[in-house]
């Protein structure tokens, strides 16, 4: 079936529910990040893989809303007979909707949206008079071979690598969301279930997860949705509920965050009687914030992982035909020696290794189509990571394949002075990762370059390689950093058609004297400084990236 | 009338308002920051003197909630066995509310709140069951001597200086609201009120405002809320209207800045039967980007001003006996060279001269209780500026009384550095200033240390020395920073019971290549370099300095 036969029978279903248009989020019903095949919606109607992104249908066109990462890979995968792209940072969904509709209904997918979202395009669609209604998903309407969603076995966590049992967080957080005046809070986020019972399973790629909620009570007993069939033997204090119901917490005030929870979950909750009581998810902040264990863990995670990138640098260095080796050979390659790691599991997320051009590609993920060798003269953004039980990793090197031109090192030199900037920063408590974005720019802005993506993001144990509530990024509204999170320190530059820079490592939150946090760089594998400029280095700049090289050599 | 007895008078009214607690904010009813003396509340009832913060009356207790600028000259200026001071950044009045009643009704004034301050503070009130009503002013009703509200002549803001004349601001205003499918635009701000028509009055003191509100309509007209006795001749599609009547608004749509005005006036708009819909002063933006003609303007009066600070700064210098000089000696001297200088109408805010520990005190004004002698081995902080017809100044400048110590030329340098790395910064379009604070406090932070208060303000022409909606702070929230913006660059740090030091200058922002903005400073009174270490600046830094002095010496 090709996107147009796909648009033509989603559109087929707009007459009976009365609407002129379809929106389709890229992200699923559990706000996941990487969606199983069940739930990639967008993909399948429209060929864009990205992980985020809205496709919104109308009767005579259809669009997809990306961000700055997305849109030269949106432009490669989609037919662009079928769909406009556009960047949602210059035009959003709402805004285009509003300037091609007047007076119209728009359905959407009660499960796929929280009421903030379906609010901030409502507002901006009042305009036009345009009105958003629910009504059932029309992708899985019409998606005939529509795989089943995933239900993997349930492993645990095991305690000595989450440093805490399922038990004493149930306990812990029942007691917090008592004295917050709630009788439970619905965990709707899978990863939040998974953290505070210590469960993880094999629902999604990349990410060890199961896709579940919960409820957890004040007394710390706990809801897990899901079919005992998939379970292992659990702690007492949980039950298996099977299927999903909601009466028990009838007449209850529930802590629900309605910011992750969409709304046909809230309706759910409404209709089973529960008093909903909308506060932050009382995993989140905990989950965040590393105990001294699963840092141990976290960095250990780290050394071997450096162990297998640092094979792969010098698996490059010493290769004998470097041309002969494409972009798919090295996922293959690092693949393999990530593999031959201590509790490896799986990569935390696909391989970036974008060769010339295919670094320009923020998010890029080598295919058959668009895999390139490696070219003497151009460098190799090579961003990946791992999931092994006791850390998640995720790293970004570029590799200069021969010698760089004066222009790579120019502008490796000034992302690396950025990240020198953050990994070294000292800031006050109380500091949230938004006011330390601009310490990673300003050696490009200097020169009038930027880059179009964030400058870190938070990372789970052996969970998701994005999490928040901590971000490094131009945006606000992200909360203050605290110690024992982990984030990501990810500085980079793009030259659209020549080569793609990033120099990422993880960073952990640390005291440095009282009041003040800092960073400690957790990431352990060389920093090139063949694409150094050194002449642009001040002497602490210099001291710290000798000490980082000294540190980060494992082999 | 002491502290004790005012406050008794006011809880005296309670009981006819079935109220447990009264709140009365600094703030006027026009949001201003220079309330006049018969809006001086919180001043005649506590005998704080600040520019802003919050007193909160109890029957049986008594608070002032203000912010880190303000806390030592609270305790200094109140009666403790009165009231109780807290920081609020640390306890909000409402915080402190809620765990002080349960179940009570709190009476305020709404001719003082906005909606957005009534349902923040609200919110956090509703766990303990506290209730905000709305009541007459407590204040103004036991208050036997409250002076008459200000109505000082209206005089013209000349369209050779202002760069544009009423009747096209309005138009173009005009226009654009229509645009935004209005009827009308209620102007509560007098600040906006004031550029618009380009007229100034003398009703408040450091800020020529007429304290005026008024109503632009969609075809440019504007009425005027004003006793026309006040006023000079006026542009024709001016109308002075005098009692104050919205009957013109009845079934209009009204836009209205829900963020700055307070809810009475939104009810009384209400009540005359137009329809509000919120949104940005129209003024707001356009009266923040100055145009060439202000730029101009505003440029001269700093060489002006400029001339008077150095003149203070050579007297100081060359004085004979520099320890029988004190704070309000320099105050008064300061004063007389601005005198000296053309189109000089007034200080632009209370000058803040303070002498070692009294520079600590970071919002502080000399009486003739705190006024000290400068004292070799010191610093002395000079905070001061003035309303030039064409321009409004705001400077600071810190001078070493003597020689000083090793720790002075550290902290002075380090503050230095922020204030070069903010003023040489070149950053994106779109960038809001909070992106940029950390650049000023990053030197700071890297000993432990910081300063508590804002990095920089906007500041408007011959009108406030405070003016938003662009700012540069911790804080988010802020708006994009554009070309012609006016800024302070004023980073400092401030040790307790010792001393204070800042540096202060203005800048304009100002185009620096494709896509790109950055700052021009403003200010022309060098910069002290005996409190420089020198070994602590880089070469640019370095540069930087010797070229910015060479430029501003003007005697």
């Amino acid at each position: 079936m090709q996107a147009r036969e796909k648009l033509a029978a989603v559109r087929k279903a707009f007459i009976n529910h009365a609407i002129a248009g379809y929106l389709q989020p890229v992200h699923d019903e559990y706000m996941s990040e990487y969606p199983p095949a069940a739930f990639q919606r967008v993909a399948w109607l429209s060929g864009f893989s990205g992980s985020a992104g809205m496709a919104v249908v109308l009767a005579d066109k259809a669009a997809l809303f990306v961000d700055g990462r997305y849109t030269l890979q949106a432009a490669s995968e989609i037919d662009a007979s079928c769909f406009s792209i556009y960047n949602s940072a210059e035009v959003t969904a709402e805004a285009w909707l509003a300037g091609e509709l007047q007076g119209a209904m728009i359905g959407y997918d009660p499960a796929l949206f929280t009421k903030a979202m379906l609010e901030r395009m409502q507002a901006r669609c009042d305009k036009s008079g345009v009105a958003l209604v629910a009504c059932p998903n029309l992708v899985d309407a019409v998606w005939a071979d529509q795989p089943a969603p995933p239900a993997t076995p349930v492993f645990l966590h095991d305690d000595a690598l989450a440093g805490e049992s399922a038990a004493s967080k149930c306990e812990r957080l029942g007691k917090r969301i008592t004295e917050q005046g709630v009788d439970a809070a619905f965990i709707s986020a899978p990863e939040s279930v998974c953290w505070l019972l210590n469960i993880r399973a094999r629902d999604v790629e990349c990410t060890p997860l199961a896709l579940v909620r919960a409820v957890l009570h004040g007394d710390g007993h706990v809801d897990l949705f899901i079919d005992p069939k998939r379970l292992p033997p659990l702690p007492e204090h949980i039950t298996a509920i099977h299927p999903p119901s909601l009466a028990r917490l009838n007449g209850k005030a529930v802590l629900c965050d309605a910011t992750q929870m969409p709304v046909a979950l809230l309706d759910e909750l409404k209709s089973a009687g529960a008093r909903i009581v909308k506060g932050e998810d009382p995993c989140v902040l905990p989950k965040a914030c590393k105990n001294p264990v699963q840092l141990a863990g976290i960095r250990a995670a780290h050394r071997r992982d450096g162990v297998a990138v640092s094979k792969l640098l010098k698996w490059i260095d010493a290769h004998p035909d470097i041309h002969s080796v494409s972009e798919m050979d090295i996922d293959r390659q690092l693949l393999s020696f990530r593999k031959e790691q201590n509790m490896f599991i799986e990569p935390s997320f696909p391989t970036i290794a974008g060769s010339g051009a295919n670094g320009a590609i923020v998010h890029y993920r080598a295919n058959e189509k668009t895999n390139r060798n490696l070219k003497s003269g151009e460098l190799l953004l090579l961003d990946s990571g791992g999931q092994y039980e006791d850390g998640t990793t995720d790293i970004t090197r570029t590799i200069a394949i021969g010698t760089p031109t004066a222009e790579h090192k120019d502008r490796f030199t000034r992302v690396l002075k950025g990240h020198i900037a953050l990994a070294t920063v000292q800031f006050p408590k109380g500091t949230r990762g938004s006011q330390l974005d601009s310490l990673a720019r300003q050696y490009l802005w200097q020169v009038g370059l930027d880059y179009d993506h964030g400058t870190g993001h938070g990372v789970g144990q052996f969970l998701g390689v994005h999490e928040g509530p901590q971000r490094i990024s131009k945006r606000g509204g992200d909360a203050a950093l605290e110690i024992g999170m982990i984030l990501s320190n990810e500085p980079g530059y793009y030259k659209v058609g020549a080569y793609g820079i990033r120099i990422e490592n993880l960073v952990e939150v640390v005291e440095k004297g009282e009041g003040f946090l800092g960073f400690e760089t957790i990431t352990c594998v060389p920093i090139d400084t063949k694409l150094v400029d050194f002449s642009l280095l001040s002497s602490e700049e210099k001291h710290w990236l000798e000490e980082y090289n000294a540190r980060a050599s494992l082999l």
